[in-house]
């Protein structure tokens, strides 16, 4: 770690679990499949959008590296990529978001109407495989956390007096929205270990999640469209505050606070407006302290799996917080 | 039954298990808090709209009428009024609805964000309870139901066609849409005494539940605002075909089936053109249909009611079915 920019890709993480990892889409195929045109055309799309199935590698790494060989591996891996997209979709539809991944959401290329039931079929499909597991543990852990993502994606909405937004508020959000799925997700592949081990992976989990996000918030400021998938600048042209803003805020002087607030104000604020308040944050210093926080929280996330034993799976678990943070989209 | 108008009220039909019902909604108030101000917000509103609570009388009779004495069966109870209530959230913000039981709806009240995100935190509590219970027997249930109840919807929005909709289709939709989750309540009350007993409520649940959706949207032809709570001729006026126009419109004149698929060609139809399709629809013999069929399902139902032994808890069962079928509102 160390701040130096160590290159991971996603491939060499996935590498020890690269055969199940094939099973997984395979799998959660499987359980979304319809009769019903509208959900199969849904689905399709949505398995075309399939993205990164980080969440079910950190899984399957959490099992592996805790010495299991659970076959049920595989669908609690489905399921907890089904789970996400659930999330995504219902996320899109309450942001009017056009874009995901590069392709349209399902609120563009259907309407809203269908991306809100779909979500819900989606989820409730999970529910329905979980079930069939026969086991309540990972219902368990999976229903507290997608309750505990409501309670994020309201916070997301809810910040109201944008200015007073405080890193601790922050801190809470991305808890909730991101690193409980993530966390969910590492100690379910550690539930067989159970005890000290379970526990450790869920701390990684959280840590791993809570950097994942401010570094994805940190993106927004600092990567174009052509990368990411989604145009830059877009959480301050959508009056998101992030870690960024709150650590630059009480640096600025007061004629550069006023601009941030004339920006929270105005509805659909102009290019130059997003692009000078980005340079005010960057000078201020609010990139340097989200990048700061985000390694301190790799450092945390590092700390807990080093708790494990040493396998080629603790080590993918190790670069997948340096993919966290290095990452470039 | 036999089609004279016995006025059964909910509240006889509640007697034998009020004492519960009480309890229920104390309990629903305890699964739903929350710290979160929108969120606690939401959930007083809701908890002020609070239903007749059919859904939970339902389990609780079944339970009672098989003898059932289960401690659990309180939260069961508040669990499938809770599954109804996000079902409702969903619904309302899907379909744009602004009034619900004469009080505005969450997305009317709050925003469309608020009522997406609030209707998946309450199924995720709801799933929560469920797991606490420890037992994956009502879990199963519910997941099947909420998963079909979302296919309902989806094959609400997918009437494209609305003037070659089937009967089939219709049948189909009610099934998913409202009776699913009546038979599941059923099924779930009688879960102890298993077997028969479990079955039979499950089959009376299911044409209770058709019998009550047929007579939901024969109301919306023959009731005004005052009463229902809601504007009168709604379904048209959202091109939403149901039972008593499916069977009107083989026995139109050409020149009114020309004004029924101008009706649906029109995105806000007068109220004028709205009155004239009623007209047609009740001479055609439209709604006399509908009440014939909502009457044979209500005759199913009691035949499978029939089969439990004699108790004041199916004497109440079977007073539900004349509730459904002859309410007013």
């Amino acid at each position: 770690m160390g701040g130096q920019a160590t290159d991971v890709s996603l491939q060499d993480i996935q590498r020890p679990v690269a055969p199940q990892l094939d099973l997984v889409v395979a799998e959660l195929r499987r359980i979304v499949a319809a009769d019903f045109p509208v959900i199969a055309n849904a689905n399709d799309h949505l398995l075309r959008m399939k993205g990164k199935l980080f969440r079910p590698t950190l899984l399957l790494l959490s099992h592996q590296a805790t010495g299991g060989a659970d076959q049920r591996i595989v669908r609690l891996a489905a399921v907890v990529e089904l789970i996400h997209l659930a999330t995504l979709v219902h996320d899109d539809s309450v942001d009017h978001s056009a874009l995901r991944r590069g392709m349209p959401t399902l609120n563009a290329l259907f309407s809203h109407q269908v991306a809100v039931i779909m979500g819900d079929y989606l989820y409730s499909r999970a529910i329905i495989e979980l079930v069939k597991l026969e086991d309540l543990v990972p219902l368990q852990i999976f229903a507290r956390v997608t309750n505990e993502m409501t309670i994020g994606e309201m916070r997301q909405l809810e910040a109201h007096d944008k200015l007073a937004y405080t890193e601790e508020q922050y801190d809470l959000l991305i808890r909730a929205k991101t690193a409980s799925l993530l966390s969910g997700a590492c100690e379910t592949g550690g539930l067989l270990a159970g005890g000290q081990m379970r526990a450790a992976l869920a701390r990684y989990g959280l840590f791993l999640g809570m950097a994942f996000q401010i570094t994805d918030d940190l993106l927004d400021y600092t990567q174009t469209e052509a990368i990411t998938g989604k145009p830059s600048g877009l959480d301050l042209r959508e009056h998101k505050v992030t870690l960024p803003l709150i650590a630059a805020l009480p640096r600025l002087a007061p004629a550069e606070r006023r601009i941030v607030a004339q920006l929270m104000d105005t509805p659909e604020p102009p290019d130059a407006m997003v692009a000078e308040v980005v340079r005010f944050v960057e000078t201020a210093g609010g990139l340097a302290y989200a990048r700061e926080r985000a390694l301190t929280l790799a450092q945390q996330a590092e700390a807990a799996v080093d708790e494990l034993p040493p396998t080629a799976a603790r080590e993918a678990l190790r670069d997948s917080i340096v993919y966290a943070v290095e990452r470039r989209s």
